[in-house]
């Protein structure tokens, strides 16, 4: 739904509610997405139970899922017993267990007292599972079957216990002891003779994760094999959840901006931005701002001692910026397309020569032409249009060398780097431009007033 | 499949090809996922045809679908005309319109002359959308159904039809001159009475997609709505196709690796890194490299214009790498976070003064830890542990101070550029570090000469 006809539900509820026209606001919002349902009622804080309480129950569930944490307190306090008992009802197992590892320990007591012996069994089951496991991600709302049975027994079985479940479209064939044998879609069953047996129709290759493995792997597996399911299985191999396809999306989306975070020096956080504190933010950002000034002090280092020549010929420290940066750009470039790549699998450890030999060609391509731009830049822009004398052909000779090398450098450690990291079991996404830059930073420093030193006869 | 695993089945290939034990090859491939097997199947180049000649018909169009672009043209070369004719006979349509904007046209000719004329008419409209659109991403394979039919008839077309669909699992209820009316999942069907009439079951609240909008917009709403299928409807409202979730996941990896890209300062492309030559990588790359080496004009003009004061002074050069380098770094996390938040929605155009707030109470926070921790680490390494007389307590200071009004103004201009970008209708990650950093740079220069000049009275 649009942000403008969003808008416009929100006048009419809003008028509806002064009216108090509770009927025309449940006609109103009994059909609308869950999503966009979400949105609607962050805009009635004071209001929130009592448009909640007009939502069909398995709708209001639905909604409940896709607020945002406070409201979700807000609500759970407001609510009586026994509408809470129906929400935590309509709700997926997994769902539960996100929003009460979000909760305090007052609400996730009135969420457990308000729900069955049973499925609090598997509440506190699953809250045992490290919180980035297939185990804490998974939701035991799947269908299984035996093997021995016939597709039209299967069939019947979904249609007794499938509106519970959180998928019907991948079916779960294990033996008596829930180890798992295999699987049938529900595309296999429909289109099967209904007196087929489940053994001869099944696939027994199944792709599953153990409950432990992290759930970032298991979402790209889902992903590489275009799975709307996976099970998850414990170390005797028996069936104990499943995760489903809208789950591992949001994974995959969380742990992309989990790397974009880590590769600009900062430290991942889960919660949205507008819903983080300024004091969280600063403690993500400053670690990194702190360490990185530290590494500073080579590039202190390497200008201090150089300090008598830079004194003589001031106009080489007009070009340090530049030449740092641009180190920094080549350098980040390269290693924000090796970490991406690895992330993603398309580049695997063993090929870091041939990664190497390519780096080399296109950073002597970037470096040839960037120094060739900037000695034209510098005798056309700084020479003659800025009329800055000291701006030597001399001069820009050794700033254009300087780059042609310092971009073939940058560029070579931007993309050992990442892989070094993975080598060695760290996260390449740290590997990106700040950190590149800090080394590059250096580097070209130390390049650039070596060269200067060997072409400048008048340098002492 | 692990690395391991693969590498293993590939040494017995190899010493099966040498054997010549096709029967053993067979049976050890049969059952493989199709991911794996073109991982596989790109190891034997000169082996290729003969390989693929050995996998069952469907196993064989699927690995066929995973391959590399390279790899799917030799193998469509090498082909006969009637293999080919069975390869995109098995494949999906969206499948074979991805294959063929990528193939040379002679190949492209080759596949559509042995496809059947009603197929051949669908690539051929959908290869009219534009590259980027929800049209150029469907597929023509779903289920549709007539509103007055019962689930028993219902059930009895899909198993009749089902076959060659791509999901069976949301079929769409249309008006006999295809105007799109609502749709039904496979679950309701399954879990409704056979008797029930479609039109009294089916959810008439769609959410579609129009043909030409953008592929990465559809991609989000799925995700949004949670969505296993959407479809795709012309200017008419009638459906023309579906986009299945496995697309929509793929669309959102490559946004995200786009992102990442052009937040680099790289010109995204979609091919793999590894696929992609040396002067593609150049030319991608080149274009950023050269602005932001010709903006950096302004920082040396800075310089310049205090070049005496510089010479006069030259420990204040020693620090000017590490006062842009934190002024880069915190103003690229700011940026970086809220073109993040930009992409995944969680930050509207309208938050602008909440973040604007946020940023300022964070980059206070910031800066005066980095200023303290700057004239700690000034005076106990440079000046102490080093030994640099040059820097006193008052170059200390300057340094600390010029740090903090950095840090604020590079939060701000941080989180100002890519929110201006996205008004303007500008994309806002190139918005991102290289960019800000640039900016930063010279006001950082500005900022410190400033002060130095304004706080150290023997500079002139």
């Amino acid at each position: 739904m649009e942000e403008l006809e969003i808008k416009e539900i929100i006048e009419q509820i809003d008028s509806f509610l002064e009216e108090r026209k509770f009927y025309d606001i449940k006609e109103l919002i009994k059909e609308m997405e869950p999503a966009d349902l979400s949105l609607i009622l962050a805009e009635f804080p004071k209001k929130l139970a009592t448009l909640f309480r007009l939502l069909p129950k398995d709708l209001a569930a639905e909604a409940f899922v896709e607020m945002e944490t406070d409201q979700q307190e807000e609500l759970l306090t407001s609510l009586t017993d026994n509408e809470v008992r129906q929400v935590v009802e309509e709700l997926y197992i997994d769902d539960t267990v996100d929003i009460i590892e979000e909760m305090p320990a007052n609400v996730v007591k009135r969420m457990l007292n308000n729900s069955d012996p049973e499925t609090r069994k598997t509440i506190n089951e699953i809250l045992k599972y490290p919180p980035d496991s297939a185990g804490s991600l998974m939701t035991t709302e799947y269908v299984s079957l035996n093997e021995d049975i016939t597709v039209e027994d299967a069939l019947k079985r979904i249609k007794r216990t499938g509106v519970d479940k959180e998928t019907i479209y991948t079916c779960y064939v294990t033996k008596p002891d829930r180890t798992l044998l295999g699987y049938v879609t529900a595309k296999r069953l429909l289109l099967s003779d209904e007196d087929m047996i489940i053994s001869d129709i099944m696939e027994t290759n199944v792709i599953f994760a153990l409950t432990h493995e992290d759930k970032e792997v298991v979402a790209k597996e889902m992903s590489k094999y275009d799975l709307l399911a996976l099970p998850v299985v414990d170390k005797e191999s028996r069936l104990v959840g499943i995760i489903t396809v809208d789950d591992a999306i949001d994974v995959m989306e969380e742990e992309a901006t989990e790397d974009i975070e880590k590769m600009a020096a900062i430290i991942p956080s889960d919660k949205p931005y507008l819903a983080t504190s300024p004091f969280t933010i600063w403690r993500n950002r400053i670690p990194w701002l702190i360490l990185l000034m530290l590494t500073s002090t080579f590039t202190s280092q390497i200008i201090t001692s150089f300090e008598s020549k830079l004194a003589s010929c001031v106009v080489l420290t007009a070009f340090i910026p530049m030449i740092m940066g641009s180190g920094g750009n080549a350098g980040g470039q390269t290693s924000v397309t090796i970490i991406r790549g690895l992330a993603i699998e398309e580049i695997k450890l063993g090929d870091i020569f041939k990664i190497l030999f390519k780096e080399l060609r296109v950073s002597l391509l970037c470096g040839v032409v960037l120094g060739v731009a900037t000695f034209a830049k510098m005798m056309l822009i700084d020479n003659l249009m800025l009329g800055n004398d000291a701006v030597t052909v001399e001069i820009s000779v050794v700033v254009s060398f300087t780059l042609l090398i310092t971009i073939i450098v940058a560029k070579l450690v931007g993309c050992c780097l990442p892989i070094l990291a993975k080598r060695v079991g760290l996260d390449p996404a740290v590997m990106a431009s700040p950190f590149i830059t800090t080394i590059v930073d250096a580097l070209s420093l130390l390049i650039y007033l070596g060269i200067a030193t060997a072409l400048i006869p008048g340098l002492k």
